[in-house]
């Protein structure tokens, strides 16, 4: 995608010049992914709308907590396939695929995550993520119970619950503006 | 709910002391609403996930842009309403009833939106709302056109995708965690 | 409402003047009530109508069976829930609140009756009067057994559903014709 | 079916003796269909309740009014394809086997309306009994204005509405009870 | 159906003259059936198709294997009411009665399977038939094994999936080209 | 997959010796495609099982009609999807980049086709797979003559149902019996 290119198909500006930590943070993008991912893009049309949604993210996805990077990456997906949101499944895909070292598990995560097979706790916290995106008003005890029958406490329920949750934001608001992933993703960890 | 209640099913204790900046912000709670909303305790088990929550709502909810305070309320209980959760259908209807002054609106938002025979704005504004929260993968270039045909700015498209892209996450995340609303709100604005 | 305003979106004279049996009717529920309840201004159109309609009410509703009045309306606001009948959630959801005198149990019984956490008998009646209402051909003998061993008798099963089934028509008649709840009920036992 | 086999599951007696007007109601069910219909013998367990359901389903199945009883046969078997009620679609694709004259409308009413390839009027009305039994809460404005648009008058609407409604009850209350047809309708009309 | 009429609403013309194998094909048909059905004029457009199409029907319906000939054809309905497509449900319904020689039986496996209270084998491969066509992608282990639970070997599984499988795909290529059933069908073993 | 692992969950055991044009037909599949994909190998557990289903799969993705090899298997693709068939999201879509050259393509046809953006015609054909899919039973005449009105003959609209179709029986198979895709695919033509 070119510097001038949308990253969506809505026609709103880009902040110009980028803030000092704007510029900054893209250009650590730019040096660790290869590339400025596009959901950054969209949303440096304002500051606060940016740094906003990159502390959200950055806490979810990144902050040390009791699931494993790769998981959360698992939910990412999982929650992306229901939702069918092309740049969640693209860029989480390979997210998948490069964190697990294993190409069919993330094909699996975008295509069916139930063939996968996984162990009890990962299945556990599928279910969970799959029920909180099709029908969260269903969601009673015996299923937080369920969580820590595999071993979760209740903190770690708590980051399931929300990772979950942010994907069921953001896939929304990239199909709602036609947000594209970056090509690069496509052919990553294959 | 007394001091010591919990706010979610989830037993997870929270920050004790609060950090300073915390107890400012619900000290004015306090003051302007007569409560802390339990949403806030519930996420203060951490500094950086409250901040990061209390400053993307804040930014979509209060500052100011293209959509009242009401729109951006009606949004709120629209998408809740789909999603069936309790804690957003009680908290935001109090809203849509305070802000319009119309307990009417707030009944009709919560029960069935397509009885209250808006204008073509927010009917607009409200189906695209719906559609994100039901078959957000179906949204295509002529449901954006159709918040344009009515006046909405691309803008106003982001804000609304972001607000009901907010909503979808925060619904799950209360229900998924049993968060319950504050007492107060059932009886306001009636 | 005025007078000669219309209860639904058809345009349909009342009988005039009123069979004195209907008027009669009439007086008592302003003297009851303080007003006549739109449903019943609508069948008003024909005798035999309003008499059928109100003969079947009475029995389900009002008549000494093994349920409640409550309870009898608190099936009448799941099924209205699930079908988002505006004018039933407005009128059951007031008679919840005032049979009750816990308006959050009517705010319950409208949003996600779930939450309430009721007890046995109360779950497994309205569980039955869900499934009734989403997928009533996929009911069997084990759903009839649930409520038995509830303590309900196969009566009592009879009204549960009966009362279930009589919701499930006058919603689809009050959304079909647009039906407007009087204004009234919306700060009733606030 | 016997004397004394039950019509539904519920273990439920029928009033024994009959009062003399159900006798009479019976002994002209006998005479002219050659049985009475397990439906009736289901309201038979007390007075109120069957006379409340007849008197209702006369007026709606049997008055004069602007529909065909053939039309309102139809809809019955719409809207009990919808729901899959074996007691409806049974006795109900009976009658428009019998009401028309031409089993295969009757099949295709039980299977799939929309192969039949009606006339614009009844396939307005049942593309309406049809909405209102999968998601009335959509009705709106225009859906009543294409009733009108084919010739159907604001009564007629409200009989349509009325009918349609009707078998969203009485399907569920057969179902809900396992409810039996009588064994002569399969045969009739072929 | 006259010689020339066409069996679906596609403008496709039949082979002419008709293959010699095809020829004697028919003429058993008309010998054994007293018709050709109407599924075999629409493929013979071209022989290829056709006899694929023959080749895999007779061996799913007819070959011995562990099912009854009824037992596939109560499949075949069971699936084909899910799918509403009126060419099977009138074709197969048929087979069903014919092959039981109980009509009730055709009946209930239109209408809703569920009433026929069958007994665990058969309930077990019809509610794997009917899993199958509404959620295939959740089937695991415990669905296989439930059949093997009630007597099935894994080879019956395989031609359970079998034919459940074909009836989706036949369902939807008759629905989608307006395929018609022979009218010899409607009166057949009434 | 070694030449003694099951293709399925299914324990059948494959013909053995195999048959000699089977053989050769296996031999065929090494030497164009590096392996026997594993479909094959779960049909030959009988000649006629696999012949039937090899030419059917033949006559529709392979013989000359009016689509291309591509758009037969962007169909598949489209309609594995929304049935979620692992095994046939991982073959087809591997088929997809391989024909089109254009991985991106692929991906796009597993996570959601319509953000590919196609041509009317390509729009069409995949609009109608997958009405075909979720809903058969409401195709009628207007979605037919939409094909047409794109420049598809009735023949083409024949191809694009039984192609449609087929992967509504295969999917459901490959689901049901847990069929798994060679590995060979995952890393093709990305």
């Amino acid at each position: 995608m070119s510097k001038t290119a949308k990253p969506t198909a809505l026609d709103i500006p880009m902040m110009d010049p980028l803030p000092e930590d704007t510029q900054r943070y893209f250009d650590i993008c730019v040096e660790k992914l290869g590339m400025v991912p596009n959901v950054l893009k969209a949303y440096a049309i304002d500051e606060a709308k940016l740094n906003a949604f990159t502390a959200l993210y950055n806490d979810l996805m990144l902050a040390p907590n009791g699931l494993s990077k790769l998981e959360r990456e698992m939910i990412a997906v999982v929650v992306s396939a229901i939702n069918k949101c092309f740049y969640c499944l693209v860029a989480h895909g390979a997210a998948v695929r490069q964190l697990s070292g294993d190409p069919k598990l993330g094909e699996m995560m975008v295509m069916n995550w139930r063939v996968a097979e996984l162990d009890a706790r990962q299945t556990a916290m599928l279910a969970f993520s799959e029920k909180m995106t099709m029908a969260s008003c269903t969601i009673d005890e015996s299923d937080r119970q369920g969580l820590r029958d595999v071993g979760f406490s209740d903190q770690d329920i708590w980051d399931i619950a929300n990772v979950a949750g942010f994907y069921n934001m953001s896939n929304r608001v990239a199909s709602a503006t036609r947000m594209q992933p970056n090509d690069e993703y496509h052919a990553q960890a294959r």
